[in-house]
């Protein structure tokens, strides 16, 4: 199709791959043009010639003038119009067109070919004055400030056009544009052109060949405005592809009563449903539509019938006034339907479309893929499989993983009016509104008395888990990302904001304040985890959506992704939780979660206290049924999937009372002096705990927890696999960083199991294998592969140790780096693939080489964030595990990677 | 020399280079033969008969019988003696002797040869009952418990002979075993052998010849015994290597007054000074000489008439009780005179030798390479060089660079008796002893009213950084080798003991706990930095001695080193201590420790308090000057040399006050009311701030720090270079993990170093680097170096988090890491090569390849460690930089690691 030295494109000579060429608005309006949809005429000026431009210091080859000249030629033959005639008046508008999207970027003129005499001539014809003469007002207004330079750089300074149009608006006495008259419009005009001229010191060109020329040459030069460079340079979009230039010819819905203008979607973009949807005006240009000054009907009639019944409009009144486009104008709705029809068939997805009916001939202004909410998207995508339209690899693709994460959350009524107090981090999707609460005990209390309840907490501890529980939602001033908050609450499926810096919270008082506003216990706020807003008052909730059209798509997902799934879960129900949305095991299981509830905390606090290891011994033997008992549920949930259990992980002061008042009823209840509790809690105080005793090293200094923790999973095992239950137990040691410590602690594991074995008379086949989570150990995993069946990347920990950011501190600074650019994002998110994702890589190498069977995967955060997992995909690592709400989430992510590296 | 199926070498046979095949001691024992000393004649089993004897299942073959007899034959011939013969019997030892030395591993037997018959006929022959019968009980001891397995094999359970020896003491009513009668040795000889029989079922052997081979036989099987296989595995000692066996003829010091046995080493061991230094006894036998039981007496007449001065003893007494060898048996003086010139020439090295004079006869037991103190090896090896006994390269490798240490600081009179009460880490070399006090303002106080004090702290803050500098010397309880105390004592190079865990400090009633002991403020007590030790009392120190001698070695290894040495310093007499001690400039000057003098900790208190950017701008233009002129110091003292500035690294909350007391006097003095200044430091707090808001962190976020400290260097190199110095100074920007955040700081440092040289009307050369100390500034560093001039790796930090361990916490853990041997030995002192150290090299190759100029170095702790030295030599760095006291040890170490490497 293309050929050389033809740098004019009519429409009707390109097509949609022709977007190199064409850029991609060039590309889409040749391809309706191609498939006989009704397109106003016009022609592309390709991409070559931007280059051509600025080889030329921004002049062009006599060869691009000439096949311009011959396009205008065409389109006057073909419109029956000619360019600068007064009598039909050829008016056309002039815009950029790269071969990708960049939107807002680059410079647009329309009503290009009005003049003086057009002006008048159009008066005449249309026996429309204000329409001719605003139509001349916009374009000087739109040519002075694009072309010929009126637009103040300084986006403080206000466009000097508009401060004429305010100065008339305020001489006349109106208030709105709509208000002024053509004789007003008229005046303004010449007043433009006078201020165009003393600032300019040029004459506003009455020709519309000078007029077409500047505003070619001003849209191909703003392909290098400081703001489509600094575009560019973000979305990596290189400076050679240049733009294209769409000439097109001018219509308007705005002429008469036999005019319309209009939005339309193919499907419904809120559930998906297959129905024509739409709104338009009559006597209305494009922007009315949405701008929402008039109350805009629908196209369809079922659709107004609907509409006029949502808001008890009789329907003698609704055809009165609401008539549908389909009633009104029966002959142009039947066009539209096939054209809607087609569209949707050729682009084999649902269309936002736009029209515009000028005297009662239908043109279509643009056809785009639909925006669409994530219910509609899944649901669109399943139906037109049914239907045939694309295959399941489209259908998959064709949904973003992070967008499905709504629908395993409730979400806030998106017509809910919004009044936002203060921002945090979208720390666990959802969203909530309740009472707020500063405790955990009260949040417990409120909720038994029939209350809802936000846990507002600067930030939160192991202590406050049964009050997160609760609370339909958490909200921290402090904590980043993976605060404990924010991993609690998203192991939960709870709704969390956190890092929300500006509240200022005051237990005493019971109180926030934030900015001038004092919220007290007992308000209701409402918080959006997936945005991170704070608000004030109580707002309507919709529930998550996860019906049959998701499900199936999910199983097709399954079809196509290599990495396995599974899920971190601490207890029976997020295993529950886990394998209903699609685990294939688990991935992390979090033994020290368990030892916070009711005694266990206090047996544990009794191990911790002991002087001596036969006192730590006797408090353990009390821990061992509890723990066993736990790991006995998950086992049967997860019958016949792998269950990965991480022994014993933070370091044990985090089990200790943090106040004298806690510490004098634990004193109480384990009979041991409160002075004795106070220097052990004393000496157990570390400097970074994040870095202090804990992991490994602590089962390499307190042996008999691991022996303990041995027991409890291979006597939990035992019992069901009696019971029937396929148990696959995988014994996780966590924070190693020397192969010695992971042969230390197999050793003790094996030699435990041994015993539990031989005294159950039974053999179990577990694995036991470690957590790579601090740089050593990725540095030297080919040493410590030798002792593991299987590693797990934690890529919490690795990316504070490998960037040297404690996740819990780095609220102070984090947010300012990404605002700077200095990070793209908060790592802690997505996986910071140059730094952190070289230690992955090479541990996973050097794993691999040194044992050829391991098993590799992944249990951070990251696990359940789809650019991660896309890198996951890449190094190739076996599974990723994350939070059982992620899951979904996380195959779909697993399966796009699959897909895109095929 | 070797022949195939020559299984038996007599002495004369060999020499000091068969090592391999003769053992390190056969081959020393030829060699002292060869070269025509007198060594009592004997022959070694070569270590292929181990192998040939452990592959036959533990027997020999018939021709390694064969040579053994002949070789007894040619000793039998060599002494006039007989084997086995009453009248004149030759009495053998046989021991182990391997490639190298495994002291006490295998097994030794001495007397061998007795019988029934043969102590009848000694008992003639000597006249000397006594010295028969304990000779023949001394053989079937020894031969019972190491050939006929009579030793228990657990360690507490007591050795059956001995319990029969305090027997018969306690029978006889004696308490030595000098006390007992010839008679009663003989009882117990029939005692002993009575025991034998019943316990082990065979008679002792009669026969010499089943006597020798059951001790060879037994020397070679015990270099499989436990002890020396784990020695070998943890020494990576083939087993191959095998040990040989060497069989010499018996000599005795204890035969009579023309007998004796002394040790002496060819120059003075804690001098250096070149004189002949011994100690002997007559009538004796080797251990008396050690074991104190009787005085030891001067082997030349100068050593005994000194000796004689120093104790107060006439000349007259002397010449009655204490008489040297030289005058007691001149001509035996004589031959050894010759004996030990010709050692020394022969070896080049000062020696240790033992010899035994028996009927007046000279025989000399071993030769070895003389221990000595740092001081006596420094004086040696340049004396040899003088003396062209050997090179430079050899002079400058006889030093162990850690043994220098000791020259640069006090130690304690290694006469001095030490009452151990406790053992901490050797945070800081040297010895001190002063009153305790147990903090900074005291110790301050009680100086300067004329007292020493060494400062006791649980752990130290900047803030006790005054009293450190008063104290005498540092004891914390709790901190590691990279402490706080640690660091700073180092860098002062002041004597501190860290981590001593089992002190209990009560700094309310003013004491210190430990074992059963208190001890109250004002009590002396005194501390080792090299060993650790902290002991009761005051003992009595020697100052440094780094004369002419040592000038003339450094100066030495200065020619061999490749790689630079820098300081670590902070200060103008830290800077000036370095130069003199041959830093080639500053590789690390820590801008942080200027703030906490005086005044300026108010002012950065007020920068920190400040809400705004005017506010700490306000704050910093005051703190200017003081930092400028701290610089200008510094420049001076280090004029040509070049000086890395490191920018504000600790977290802002370090510098603010910790208790409520402290809070309020700020709160006073900067009138800003206290609840905001708890409200700020409550703020700043950190969970981790090892991980949180520090090094460039900082100056991206408040930037104007990072202007006023490049005013500060830039202004201050100005005035300097004005005056005529040559400054050059190197900006270095702390804690970069990406290349944004050096950039960002590089642009904003060359803008504000412009605009002063500007405002100068100078130019100064400067350089812009980083530290290298997070994980991924190494695993980025191809990245990083395109803005870097330099790279600083700081290996502290580095190690750190490399393996997840804050030095200031892992005290709970690390000790028993290393005692498990999961560490070989803790990683803040000595790199980890395999983790930490494959960082710093993929950091220095990804560099150097980005940027091929990049200057690379160390400026952790590690630059001052001679195996870390052994490693960056290797990588290799540029240059390593310590703490001054180190600097001397690193110049050593890095010509050691250049002359090993070469």
């Amino acid at each position: 199709m293309e050929e050389a030295n033809k740098f004019v494109y009519m429409f009707e000579e390109g097509n949609k791959d022709m977007k190199n060429l064409l850029g991609g608005k060039g590309a889409n309006l040749a391809e309706m043009t191609r498939i006989g949809i009704p397109v106003p005429p016009g022609f592309t000026i390709t991409t070559e010639v931007c280059n051509l431009f600025y080889n030329a210091d921004g002049t062009f080859p006599e060869i691009v003038r000439e096949q311009v000249h011959e396009a205008i030629r065409k389109l006057e033959t073909e419109m029956g119009l000619n360019f600068g005639d007064a009598e039909a008046p050829l008016l056309l508008s002039v815009r950029s067109g790269a071969r990708v999207s960049m939107p807002g970027m680059m410079d647009t003129i329309l009503n290009l070919g009005i003049n003086e005499s057009v002006v008048e001539g159009l008066v005449e014809r249309t026996n429309d004055p204000r329409f001719a003469w605003d139509s001349y007002r916009r374009f000087i207004q739109m040519y002075g400030d694009v072309v010929l330079g009126m637009k103040p750089e300084n986006k403080d300074e206000e466009d000097p056009f508009e401060v004429e149009i305010q100065r008339m608006k305020s001489e006349k006495g109106v208030e709105s544009d709509l208000e002024l008259t053509w004789q007003d419009l008229r005046e303004l005009s010449n007043i433009f052109k006078k201020l165009i001229e003393d600032v300019k010191k040029v004459a506003f060109p009455e020709d519309p060949w000078e007029q077409l020329w500047g505003a070619i040459t001003s849209v191909f030069g703003s392909w290098n405005n400081e703001r489509a460079i600094k575009y560019r340079q973000m979305n990596n979009i290189p400076s050679e592809w240049g733009t294209a230039v769409n000439v097109q010819t001018m219509v308007f819905g705005n002429m008469g009563d036999n005019c319309a203008t209009g939005v339309a979607f193919t499907r419904d973009p809120a559930t998906g449903e297959k129905i024509f949807f739409g709104e338009y005006l009559t006597n209305a240009q494009g922007e009315d539509v949405v701008a929402g000054i008039r109350t805009p009907l629908q196209v369809t009639m079922e659709g107004s019938i609907r509409w006029a019944k949502t808001n008890n409009i009789s329907e003698e009144i609704r055809k009165r006034d609401y008539l549908s486009l389909e009633e009104r104008m029966p002959e142009v709705y039947g066009e539209l339907e096939n054209i809607y029809r087609k569209l949707e068939r050729h682009y084999r997805d649902m269309q936002d479309i736009e029209f515009t009916v000028q005297n009662g001939k239908l043109w279509l202004l643009q056809t785009r893929t639909g925006k669409r909410t994530a219910a509609a998207a899944v649901r669109i995508a399943v139906d037109m499989v049914d239907e045939g339209m694309i295959d399941k690899k489209t259908a998959v693709l064709r949904i973003e993983p992070s967008q499905i994460d709504q629908l395993l959350h409730p979400a806030f009524d998106p017509q809910a009016k919004r009044t936002v107090l203060a921002r945090g981090l979208p720390a666990s999707p959802g969203a909530a509104s309740g009472r707020v609460v500063f405790n955990a005990e009260d949040a417990e209390e409120w909720v038994e008395n029939g209350r809802k309840v936000i846990l507002v907490r600067i930030e939160t501890s192991p202590e406050d888990i049964g009050g997160m529980k609760s609370a339909e939602g958490i909200l921290t001033a402090r904590g980043g990302m993976t605060s404990h908050a924010a991993v609690v609450a998203r192991g939960m499926g709870k709704c969390c904001v956190s890092g929300c810096g500006s509240l200022r919270i005051d237990y005493r008082k019971r109180e926030i304040s934030v900015s001038e506003i004092t919220i007290k216990e007992g308000d209701w706020i409402s918080i959006d985890g997936s945005t991170g807003e704070v608000m004030l008052g109580k707002l309507d909730t919709i529930p998550p959506g996860i019906g049959g059209h998701f499900a199936q798509l999910m199983s097709w997902a399954d079809e196509f992704r290599k990495l396995g799934v599974r899920a971190n879960a601490d207890t029976v129900e997020d295993s529950r939780t886990a394998r209903e949305f699609g685990a294939e095991g688990i991935g992390l299981c979090r033994t020290e979660h368990m030892f916070f509830e009711g005694e266990r905390i206090t047996t544990m606090r009794e191990m911790i206290l002991a002087g001596d290891e036969k006192g730590r011994r006797m408090a353990l033997d009390k821990l061992l049924p509890m723990q066993r008992s736990d790991f006995e549920g998950i086992f049967r949930e997860m019958d016949g999937l792998p269950v990965t259990i991480r022994l014993l992980d933070p370091p044990l002061h985090e089990f200790l009372p943090h106040d004298p008042d806690s510490s004098r009823e634990v004193a109480e209840e384990l009979g041991i002096a409160l002075e004795e509790i106070m220097r052990r809690t004393e000496s157990l105080k570390e400097f970074n705990p994040m870095l202090g005793h804990r992991g490994c090293r602590l089962g390499i200094t307190y042996p008999e927890i691991t022996q303990m923790q041995t027991r409890a999973i291979i006597e939990a095992a035992c019992r069901m696999k009696r019971k029937g239950i396929n148990v696959i137990p995988e014994i996780m040691v966590p924070l190693v960083g020397k192969k010695e410590e992971l042969e230390m602690q197999r050793r003790l594991i094996e030699e435990t199991a041994l015993t539990v074995m031989s005294e159950n008379g039974m053999k179990i086949d577990y694995k036991v294998g470690t957590m790579i989570e601090i740089p050593r150990a990725a540095l030297t995993a080919d040493e410590i592969a030798g002792s593991a069946d299987f590693f797990s990347f934690g890529t919490n920990d690795l990316t504070q140790m490998t960037f040297g950011y404690s996740r819990d501190d780095s609220g102070s600074f984090l947010p300012e780096y990404v605002e700077k650019g200095i990070l793209d994002q908060d790592p802690f998110r997505s996986i910071d693939k140059t730094g952190v994702g070289k230690l992955v890589k090479m541990g996973t190498e050097l794993g691999r080489r040194a044992n050829p069977g391991l098993k590799i995967g992944i249990c951070g955060e990251h696990g359940g964030d789809p650019t991660s997992i896309y890198f996951f995909n890449e190094v190739p690592l076996d599974y990723v595990s994350c939070s059982p709400y992620r899951v979904p989430v996380a195959r779909l992510a697993a399966a796009h990677a699959s897909i895109g590296s095929s």
